[in-house]
């Protein structure tokens, strides 16, 4: 059933964390990738602020591209369209930035996203992961459901004081800083950066100076 | 009259069910083809969940588009208007996802879909159908309006305890997990995969390396 | 005077009915053709269910092209904007979607409207027409306009026997199901197919895999 | 000083008749053509419904563009900016329409407006002249600015007997049903009509099945 | 400090005066040169009346570009940037008009404007300058931040005799009815005009039918 | 900690200060460079004012590029992305202004910011840095957070004199009245510029007038 950890490892798939006031509840974050020209797409009733955390997390993707072994030339024929169900419950707050940032490597790498891993944490725009709230809430309905490990942003691990000892006891909680522990986590195999050097762009007015044996750019 | 089971078997037009204050309601999704490139539009007053329902199952059709038979360089030179008469009544909620996919895959594909056949269903990116609220009403609305088979979520099936007997006596209904088997149901012929292979991009500079003996992209 | 049938037939000029709280009212469609993209403009302060009802008479009227005669490549270069005078009187509502249509279709093959006629029902996607309200005041005002022949949809066929006799005396009344119906009775001559077969898109793909003596499109 | 006639015959400056509550006032219409693409910008706090005539003056200037001696490519090249002073005021309603007509086609062929001339009425698409409120007070703005000639819509000439006899003395009043007399009276020339051919839009395969010895169009 | 006559004479960046509810004030307009399209940006929470004004600043000086020495074709390749300082105050009515008219003119021609002038006045399309309100105020703050030199509408010149003669014994006061004398008056060299001939645009069908010996254009 | 100075120098990251209703706080603007055409991106729920203060801050570093050593023709094919973390917290106002110019000058050129300098002043077109309130509020969270150096605007440098004397032996504050002064204390590295000659646009109607011997430009 819905709200219940995966069946399978999927590609584009993570499992968030969210926080309602009748406790918290598993997330799906879905993933597709179609033939565009870069653009991120969003659909499932989000406020702005989860809005803004996709855009961040896209562009935090975007900019280490290489680091995660995305060819940069990818974006120019591709669009990403991340949508969240249930489509008519609204949704908002940036802590499932980081299930976002691994629903978009794991489309564009083609790696699959571990099913029994969840995730909650707010991803800054160079991949830091920031604290979020209803840590409890949250770690109860990953255990309800069936995950076995939930990653939690650094800045959180004091709260942990306050979680009931079964639940800790039934989960592996790993707390995170950054986005590259996020995704050594949550996918099944490992990224693998590659090299790419951009095209050169022959500017005319250069390539002119060049032959004029002079060089446009002069430091003083 | 409108509101009833369609008397022909149409491409593009699929029967949806809705739910209102006074009771269930027969809800004609049509579809049509247009030059274009590759956008959706929508029509009838949709609110935005319902907008948005559309737009998962555009992503979802394009994402699997070779699997249902379409040639993905088709969104290239076509656009698709869905709308859902009668216009000047407000419609909203995710539950018309599935007979959305269905009257898109229909148009694109030129198989229509069958005439006694009605569904209800939330549709995911991924293609998985999610449980829909109203379900009596909706049933009763398709006994009424002449349908024969009703596709409705498996998520749902707990729901049939509550169903009048006579209203099962008088439907077949067909609880389903996937969007493939809506596919399966509602279509008049199966839908055939093609198989396609993405002309090579060729890159500048990849060329060159290669050229120069050296592969672009090493892995470390 | 305006509010009076036409003292001509007319290109692009439609004579729908309106219903407002102090009777009902002759509504003049205009549409002109204008060097573009196959854009569709509005204005005459439209509510958003009359833009949406004039959408979707241009799809369906571009959907059914070449069966009025018009040629597809028309819309690569011509847009169409259509106005209902008069410019301070807002109107909403999908019961003009039928004289949209007339207007798009007269302003496109060139051929008039016949001044004496007048119609009103909401237009579908694949052109059904479906039934609206305030018949007699929008035949009251049709009497009173000087119109001669009105179309209706058939679904109001019901309610005629609440008009006045004097009043379907008056008139000609027709009941129509489908937007080719309205045509044929509004035009002042016949709408002309045409064949035309979409030029082949050359796939670099395909191309090359059947050099090679395969077919890139493989059902199985 | 501004809310007098103007000094001098200018090229796209027309003076148009406003109604307030403290009674009615001269409104400069100015147009500029700029380096553009066929876009119409407006400014000057103006209301939806005057913006949107001024949307209807400009297609029923394009749509007979050849007729007022416009070359129909004019438009890929040129925009136009219509600006109504005093840019704090806000100004709404229809009955600038002729008045906006005036100024772009005066700015679209060069022909000066008549500075002793002002106008009201609202434009339709096809260049009739709708009938407007508040002509009492426009005529008495009119006399006290130093206008000579008023165009009013033929549809008012019945308010007339209300007008002041002062005020029918010291204005020449003429009552127009379409644009054409409108331009006839405004512009210190008359319009001189081009003939235009299009050029002949070659179509890929029309030429081909041409060659095939079939024409691509065959009527049934 | 801020709110004081500037230091030197600047490119792009002229002294308007606006009127606040507790008294007048010195308002900075400053213009940049980026490259781009012919686009004009604004900032500085400026209200849409002030925005308005921009944009008929903009279409006044591209109308006259030759007369102000601009070639024409600079707005291909450039885009101006309008910022008002400081940023969290709402600025917003007509009066900075000919102050925007100047920085847009200063940074396109690199005339720098004089350090102690300031201005005050609404500007229409064709560059008439319209009076404003708050006029004392704007006297007194021009004074205060050192300024020497105040244009202000001609329309306005009947509201010196409320202004104390220290003020007006403390400050040249021009009154001016035209953009080109603010331009005079205010950068510090004179503006020079150019001669330009558009490139003549060949018409394919124009130019086929001088080939035939006919005139595409014929006037009856 | 989110919160306190950073560990390292980082390209694209600069500490600003906010004021707050409980007190003031550490504000990391982040930015980095993507694909794409000079456009710039704003997320982390950012008010009006401040999404103008980055238009103005782009605006300002697109002017003066050569000046930092960045190249023109960069602007064509990269995007800039800045995000203000914590994504749920609105922050408004101008004062974040001459942070965001330091990380778009950092990212631009690749030079880092220093980790241990904290920054606030709003920024004009220009470049120049206006005064900011709550300075008293930014100071002590500086101080907080284990920042050494505080760039101030000159205009607030009046109100040291209400600090108290701790916080004013813990921090250098520097009163900065231009971007220029910012960035030499922000970067790491003083900046270098280059020198550059924009190509020369070749004006088909020029070019032939110098072939006819006539000069297309003449100053009269
Ligand atoms: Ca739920
Ligand atoms: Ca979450
Ligand atoms: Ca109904
Ligand atoms: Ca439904
Ligand atoms: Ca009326
Ligand atoms: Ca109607
Ligand atoms: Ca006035
Ligand atoms: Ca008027
Ligand atoms: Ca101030
Ligand atoms: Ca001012
Ligand atoms: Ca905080
Ligand atoms: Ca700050």
């Amino acid at each position: 059933h819905y709200g219940e950890a995966e069946k399978e490892d999927l590609v584009g798939c993570t499992t968030g964390l969210a926080w309602t006031e009748v406790g918290g509840e598993l997330l799906t974050i879905e993933a597709v990738m179609l033939r565009g020209k870069g653009r991120v797409t969003t659909t499932g009733k989000l406020g702005d602020v989860m809005k803004e955390s996709v855009q961040a997390a896209e562009s935090f993707v975007k900019s280490r591209a290489t680091q995660f072994g995305i060819k940069p030339t990818l974006f120019e024929r591709k669009d990403i369209h991340v949508h969240v169900p249930e489509g008519a419950t609204p949704k908002d707050g940036p802590s499932a930035g980081v299930a976002m940032t691994t629903s978009i490597v794991s489309v564009l790498t083609g790696i699959p996203v571990r099913k029994d891993v969840a995730m909650t944490g707010e991803i800054t725009l160079r991949g830091r992961v920031l604290p979020i709230g209803g840590l409890k809430e949250k770690l109860l309905a990953a255990l309800r459901g069936g995950i076995k490990t939930v990653l939690i942003p650094k800045d959180n691990e004091k709260d942990l004081a306050d979680i009931p000892d079964n639940v800790k006891r039934g989960l592996t909680i790993i707390p995170v800083t950054t986005a590259d522990e996020v995704l050594a986590n949550a996918l099944v195999q490992p990224l693998v950066s590659i090299e790419w050097s951009e095209p050169e762009i022959v500017e005319p007015v250069a390539a002119k100076a060049a032959e004029d044996g002079k060089d446009d750019v002069i430091r003083h």
